[in-house]
């Protein structure tokens, strides 16, 4: 949520309801309502998972659903005071974390509406989609803008990396349709490819596995194969990784690119060790400092 | 395909056919017919992939016919267009994507003249055999000729590394044929080695899992070996990735290292866009040439 | 253990019996006393396990009890000379070790003590905690440090990148329960997510697989995103561990670098050895600090 | 093999033949022999592969009886002419390759004087163990030593990092042994640690499972650690191998190191850009070449 969201105008309340809600550094109120936040989170995540599991519902069914009321009573308590607190209600509503917000709180009145019909299915699904109000945890998660920095700056490569997978894997799954014949699970080719993936990417489930000799070398080499090639996305994203690393290092370590200006043109960006400017000649002072 | 292969004599309808067909960079209709062309290949490989499925076939056999027909008269269409643009067509129909674009065909015109005899076998193979168009994608992959390139440059190293462990499987897979006798399921060494593969990959499917203590301790060192030589082949390709990284980017940054000296004190090392030393003041000049 | 817990007064054996206790470098005594330290736990620790195991309770069961008292006598000498060896006694009964060395014998006696009762369950507890006695080894594991000290370093990277994962595999889970139904093991969310835990660790037991075509290809989804992920960790990793590398190396080399200046032109950057210097043939001195 | 063991004195064949069994390199009868011995080999292998396989024997016992005996010849043929080319046949009878090149050749033998008797098993474990010939294969596996180098040089740290992942694997099977009592599986720590084994390594053979819901919570993290702890020895053998590359191209592109030599104390290791020697303060020359 960009700052530029806060009200300028309007009664002071406004701005600092803001502060509580949406900033989250060197600012009692904020921090307190962040844990509480993620706490509550959390706890209606739990109550919803355990909201699927058929003894839990038998014993304490009726608190699982006072919980659920509960919970979204919160949550729209919460989602008033954000669309409150901002200055442009639709820009907020409209923002990921607007629909999130939203979605957290929907499934439970909609359950309401279909109570009495026979909506049994979408109920049901319904309630399985109040998980998502875990993806309202991602707020919290700044460090993970970094690793998902690095993974976006190798995506095309590792799209690639997956599209050869999945070739290799639909002829890989063919080859086994082919020599398994229809024994032992190798039925269709979406099933055999289905047991390629299985066993390149070294999950192994077991469900299917080859009968014939044929089929058992040829899985062999699918699985010397998928562990080979298991190197290939490591060493991507390692090598962005590492790039990232050494331009932060670069960054931070120079006091030339950063503290070394001109004195004449007021240019930066000058070697540690320049004493001339590069630009225009006239003499490079130190204005360091951090 | 290289571009020498586009004619230069000729009608020019040839010419901007080749461009259309074989060129993919900044021309809107040969980007519209790779759209479209990758379009019909993914269709055209789930019809085959669905053409395996029984439940399918019973319900919609006489679509999948239909649409297997039309998919292999545009390939055929494609094949044929493809043959006329190109100077050489003997270079074409040779190369890796003309006997792509052949296999891509070949298939359905023979399980038409196989019809009428009994080889079932035979049909069942063809049919298979065109999901081999998925390869047709390939040549729409270009960035993966750059995984591919890390991939060759530790070519050599990968497979002594396979060959270390199909080695390495050999002898334990004897081993536990031994330890194990002939319960559950190491019946023969080839089964056993299987077995190793299975472990040592860290697939696991448990299909075959040994039952005795002294087995179950020798399979636990082996996945163990497992989970720690799955770092060799990454070490190899991330060494041989931040390798092509580095000379990347040495590449980029060098004239201005290499070749930038001041014309008066003839020190070297200015920044790509210094135009003044930055030790004596004096211009910098490019020496440059390499 | 830090040196400062050495006795400084006191009868002269206190401070010999310290040494052979706590220190281990050029020591024969102290090595010794290592050797057999270590020796004694891993036998401890195979008479627990083998005490958990019906067949050999049977046969073995005297032999057990006998060498199960006798370990605990020796570690319980142990204790008590280490307390008697340290300068201040309850900082090592409250360090790490002294919890440690405690947890090693009192589960023993506690038995002792429960013999007669009915206490069954926590009988068969302190048993099995017994086996604690393996974490007195992690005094040997010095380079662990190192290691851990990497881990330490991306702690918080690895953390975020694990809420991730748990992130990803709660909502994954949701929707394989939706999807599956309750066919084949996907009877509540907290199984589901146990299985998408299972399938995208690519530990794959396959006690829990999909039956439905859309559940397959969701997990065909599940197992690529995990064969993709795991370069994550193994990224932050190696580029921290490639940092600290790089610290000691530039540790090592660095005075001549920084420090080694021309008494004449007062240029730096000479070698660690340099003498000269390489550009006017002047005297180097060292200038030095830090 | 060293060159030093090829004999000096003696007749010229002896010198001759020692080129063409030991030597492999610019060498046409030394290549020959090469592929045919990996040949004979590889087929050997296969032999005692097949001989394990029940149904093979039954049909085809004889042909592999008849082979077997061939190729034991051909390696008695081959070890002979091996122990008379050399200078010292204790010394090659006594090397790594010479103790691999009798083994290949002992079992058979010993298995024929045992024919009569009732030695049952121990014909069965000397015919298993005609399959160490693939370890013939390593004296081809040049490559394979810069590999091990690699391996070798993180070895100290692999070693702890293996025995960290036992100590973690030995208290978490204890703990799984403790929370699924004996149901499905967990019957004993030794058991449970197996377990631990194969759900941390991700091998995940589904021969064992959690069957309580604590358990399966436990299963949970002790895969997200196999997940993530994979990465320790990835990044320890990457930095190794980065480190290795770097060193060997450093030594490649520094005409500095190789070189640049002082004229007056004929001293090397100067810097590319320096005129005076660290040493003397002498004229320092480019002695080049390449």
């Amino acid at each position: 949520m960009s700052p530029t969201n806060r009200p300028e105008n309007g009664p002071p309340w406004r701005g600092r309801l803001y502060d509580v809600l949406f900033e989250s550094d060197q600012n009692g109120a904020a921090t307190a309502f962040d844990v509480v936040l993620i706490l509550t989170i959390l706890s209606s995540v739990v109550v919803v998972m355990l909201d699927s599991v058929e003894t839990v519902v038998e014993e304490h069914g009726f608190l699982l659903r006072v919980l659920e009321w509960i919970f979204t009573i919160l949550f729209t308590i919460e989602y008033a005071a954000r669309l409150a607190a901002v200055r442009s209600k639709r820009r907020y509503a409209l923002s990921f974390f607007g629909i999130i917000d939203l979605l957290a709180i929907i499934p439970t009145y909609l359950s309401l509406l279909l109570l009495d019909g026979g909506f049994l299915l979408i109920i049901r699904v319904l309630r399985v989609l109040r998980v998502f109000r875990v993806l309202k945890l991602v707020r919290y998660m700044g460090e993970a803008r970094t690793l998902g920095r690095a993974l976006a700056a190798s995506r095309y490569r590792i799209i690639v990396f997956l599209i050869s997978v999945v070739t290799l894997v639909v002829i890989l799954g063919s080859f086994m349709y082919l020599i398994e014949g229809s024994t032992a699970g190798f039925t269709s080719i979406p099933q055999s490819v289905y047991w390629a993936v299985v066993t390149l990417t070294t999950v192994g489930f077991g469900d299917i596995t080859p009968a014939t000799s044929v089929g058992k070398f040829l899985a062999a080499i699918i699985m010397l194969m998928g562990y080979g090639l298991i190197a290939v996305p490591t060493g991507i994203v390692s090598v962005e990784m590492a790039q990232a690393a050494h331009m932060a290092r670069k960054m931070e370590g120079s006091p030339s690119v950063r503290d070394r200006v001109c004195s004449d043109c007021h240019s930066g960006g000058h070697d540690y060790d320049a004493q001339f400017c590069k630009g225009c000649g006239g003499t490079v002072v130190d204005v360091g400092a951090e």
